[in-house]
């Protein structure tokens, strides 16, 4: 009782720290936002006509990308928050968490990027493409909480993620700046980026925590709550070409579609075949079916916009489905015993491997990039590699001058890239491991591991009307089928 | 059994009603409806090239509204359907119910709607936009469902919905009529009608109902009930901002769903944070997680293309959250115990009390609109406050005069078309009680609140082989496992 | 054990055969398929600005069927998916199975279409169009599934995949080059041969097995399989306007929504009549309401572009909903029985049936169509109508030279089309249903029809702990609400 008591008060500080969070995040909206130019009433272009200078109506970048926009949003929200659900006591938390976290982070994200394209005024103008960057931003915490999930209470995971958002604008900015790479569907920098740094927090908090017997016995599923997960997996898995190609245009996004398409398609087909294959008796196993399924929609987001040809997206697919379902049965409990760091949801298994494939095969495919293979669209693929007095014309007017890079070293920027992320995201996951398992926010989640009882009203009449429920349901029936009697047979 | 006769007596009866009403609707169409023009073959312009004057293809309705209307359906059909599936024995009735009656709805709504949009010749041009506002309508008749969920069978569902459209679609011609508002999200036309006419005929229905204590035992979630309604809830949340926007275009749309997603980040985080700080041993309470999340969506609606500024959208989002727990804690058991009315939904809280806020809102900033601030934009938006000698001119096509109203004025107009809605959505609710609670429909009701039982084939082998089943199972799983001996021990 | 030890042998040979037909589809395509000029970077109009000849980024293919596409999308992996987890213990097979075959199969679809459509140097383009027909083919293939489910083997159901796919594309190829018929919503190219060459299939199948009644009371569903069915029905339904219009333009797209969505309406609300009046007690059976809803989708497929009139829709949709409820209630019971056909999820009732109806209608509709109903429209709906010598004009560019064909002929040629379709799927389904009957395949079928556990990893934990966690979840609530004793109570 004492316990749950000090824990009721620290709860009751979290509400304040929440609403406070929140009145904070108003506060830098009012100071630092405004509508874009193309959301603004009192922008005069939206209203007047185009001939004299006004924007056409369907010309609005709303358009182009609200549908993506849309598709992104739903694997956010019912995608992650279902696939999370798979532990048989822990569906509100996972699905639960991921709501609160996500709706948090996604305002704290559209800040944290809006601060590297601040306006002459320095104010953050809030659009469409504003709200797909906070949605993407987010998935990298949600895949970091994968690592931690029913370790971890919802404090601590805000915590985390409003360090990890900050971490990862950082990152994100300095390959804008200083790397000048492609990573279509963000295959290392949300992906590679999320798992390690979910690993990285991990690593410290398993220090931290010892699991009792009943807790380990709890991260295990049930039969309905891995059917709750696969709504999850087939919405994450319908929707993953929107999210690989959502910020592109023209042949690169049908393209990046065509791409990820077959490489999740692939990857489905391979993991179930290793899943049985690794499995006793050769048994499917639910958790190979829920993840590594999906592993072929990070392993080729790097390389989603490039020329690998339909068939190369078919191996690159397969090839994540192997790896995620060896990651599963052999490298996860490995890293589990002897590393001791716990990975709830196997992230490393479905974003971390398959996102260092992405990013090994992107610098593979930069280096076979050429003017023959990709004519003037090469240019706007890797800008860097335009020589500098490039220009301009009439027939290819998106032309700019660019660094001269060879492909050679477009590779290595690429490989550049994927090794600083991976740097930013272990150091900074490490940090912020100490900093969460501080025991100013760490105190829940000591109290019952992947359960949802410790955080969540679970109706008292629940568990007793199992009982009840039974009966009177049979009663009922058995008004028009059996004798009552059945009702009161011990056994039930 | 008797009862059970009689009842199924009028269960017989029930489906001829059905058959007939269907019949009905398809003779109205017969004789009111046609294809629109953009969905006619026989009409020349369809196939004619447009430089002859033939519509060009892209330049269809279908293309600018149909991913929005896809979105709005799948609120109707998935997010309304599973969100009210909270209820541990009522999950067919919830989902199927509100499948049966938003299919037969939609099609009075059409008409319902056509009738005040006839064309010369008394035909109602079928579009794109008439499905559209078809499904809109048909929220409103689900909202009120929400209020008198488990305790009215579909019947008197039916008959509430097909009294309620006409009403809804009364109230939407004064307003549009003689109010001339801005309502881009229906908070007022759909929510706040919606939720007061159904607590108006929650409040005949509870004084004709005496629930019995196992009845009201019933009303209680259970863990997988509450599971499936968060597919509800997510779904909801996530497309949301389609609802509030989807007849508006250009900026105005950009800033509605800008509006519509940051109002809603903000009633979640808020939501979980009162949640917490006002239920017992401060845990989350699913009740307001599932609900409350979704308020900002409602209180933003009457403002979302207003220029409300992105820190003005999680403002009223925020107060929305709050608004809405504060109702399901403390309002909703005074009104159940006081005033006697009960809300199984809570949508007073849902839709009811953000509507008002909405309503409340929108006065406000149209009393802050200003040609400053919207430039020409305004007098799309608030047509009214066109001075009447306004024309069209060439930057400005779209101008037309109006009728020279004050920010002011219409400010006050948008009070009274609130007030007005109320009113209608009141008295309205309560005749339409007293008629669904008359012998003639309230026949089931009485039949077992709450529970799928009385209304839905639960195949008999259910509940008995909640025990053969574990043991099957088990058994088959202690061939590899566990001694058989397992399987007879007595306590399972 | 030893039955065991011979299956799991087998299963991990099917493990090598999936891999070895992933790996000839990766050759396959490597050999055969190249990106469509829209997704092919190397295509110098893609980056060439359009006034030069390059192609405008607005009018790539994308993006006018990605969103049909999606929603497509969702329907085969969500909506089929879950669809069929009604069974009680089969929903991890139901919906990963799907899942599985849908993923394969949509490689050797892509092909199978191409190898119709190569270029002219023998390479299958791919394109946004390649994939939509990928996954509309599949959909052939899940309509057999449904037939045979539960009584097959993952490797059964690929293999019966493989062939189906290839006599579909064939059948499909036959119709296109020699009776030119239009099947806008492909009710008989893909309900119709999906129905039929799945009955035929399970025609021999049920000949080959004997289920015992353990096997026969697995079929049944539970309370909660039927609402993971419900998840299918309802995105099924609320998506099927884009299956039937999404390879359609303008006013035919237009026109096909309205119908589909007016026609889908109708059948809900008369499946709910006719379901509580054929049903014990009359009561709503969830067989019906998971299937028979939705046959006004498939019962005006071949119809969905045709000037069939709203009200028309609405008779079709009706029909459709009689004739599916009836076929569950009297028909399907008369074709086990008599003809000993089993038919797992009905789908001679939801595909079959209504799919004869739509290839009827499509027959009268097009005796009645006429150029005063539908303009020059008429040649692109028909275009074997069009006389020999017409010939494209300014006004009407797209017109082409025909067979010049009467209406009545192009009746004649509907009709012909669906029988032929109608012989083909029979057909080559029984000699699909001796191949896979066969020993090779069939080992597993046999291990226990309608059950998950003979095929996937069911955790140990998961039964034992139903009454650990009962206990653990009590004693935990109990703390802080009841006195520990009631904990330790035998009846729990």
């Amino acid at each position: 009782m004492k316990q749950l008591d000090v824990y009721s008060i620290a709860r009751c500080e979290h509400s304040v720290i929440i609403v406070f969070l929140q009145l904070i995040l108003i506060s830098v909206f009012l100071v630092c936002t405004i509508y874009d130019v193309q959301a603004d009433a009192s922008e005069t272009r939206n209203s007047l006509h185009y001939v004299y200078g006004g924007f056409k109506p369907e010309s609005n970048s709303i358009y182009k990308f609200y549908n993506m926009f849309q598709d992104v949003h739903v694997m956010i929200f019912v995608g992650f928050g279902f696939l999370m659900t798979f532990m048989k006591r822990y569906g509100f938390s996972a699905v639960g968490f991921n709501f609160l976290v996500a709706a948090l982070l996604v305002q704290w994200a559209i800040l944290c990027n809006g601060f590297y394209h601040m306006d002459e005024n320095y104010k953050i103008p809030i659009s469409i493409v504003s709200l797909l960057k906070g949605d993407v931003a987010v998935a990298t915490v949600l895949i970091s909480m994968g690592a931690v999930l029913g370790r971890t209470s919802h404090m601590q995971l805000i915590f985390m993620g409003l360090l990890e958002i900050a971490f990862f604008s950082f990152n994100e900015y300095i390959a804008a700046k200083f790397f000048i790479v492609t990573d279509a569907g963000d295959s290392m920098f949300v992906h590679a980026f999320g798992a390690y740094f979910g690993l990285a927090v991990s690593f410290v908090l398993t220090r931290k925590q010892k699991l009792t017997d009943e807790e380990r016995s709890m991260e295990a599923s049930s039969y309905m709550s891995d059917m709750f997960a696969m709504i999850g997996t087939v919405f994450l898995w319908a929707f993953w070409p929107s999210f690989n190609s959502a910020e592109l245009e023209g042949d690169a996004q049908h393209r990046a579609i065509i791409n990820t398409y077959l490489s999740l398609t692939a990857s489905c087909v391979v993991a179930y075949a290793f899943s049985s294959a690794f499995t006793p008796h050769h048994k499917f196993d639910m958790v190979h079916i829920q993840n590594s399924t999906l592993a072929g929609g990070v392993s080729i987001g790097t390389m989603a916009n490039l020329m690998v040809q339909p068939f190369g997206a078919l191996i690159i697919g397969s090839m994540a489905g192997v790896l995620s379902v060896i990651g599963y049965c052999f490298i996860t409990p490995w890293v589990d015993n002897k590393l001791k760091v716990k990975d709830t949801c196997g992230v490393h298994n479905l974003h971390g491997m398959p996102a260092l494939l992405a990013g090994a095969g992107g610098a593979l495919f930069a280096f076979l990039a050429s003017e023959d293979s990709y004519k003037m669209g090469l240019y706007q693929i890797f800008p860097a590699m335009a020589s500098p007095d490039l220009k301009a014309t009439d027939e290819y007017p998106l032309l700019e001058g660019g660094l001269g890079r060879t492909s050679a070293q477009q590779a290595g920027y690429q490989l550049a890239a994927l090794g600083c992320t991976l740097g930013i995201a272990i150091v900074s996951g490490l940090f912020t491991g100490l900093f969460v398992s501080s025991p100013l926010t760490s105190g829940q989640s000591r109290n019952g591991a992947y359960k949802d009882d410790p955080c969540w009203l679970i109706h008292e009449h629940e568990h007793p009307t199992e009982l009840p429920l039974k009966v009177s349901t049979v009663s009922e029936h058995v008004t028009d089928i059996h004798p009552p009697t059945i009702v009161t047979t011990p056994q039930i």
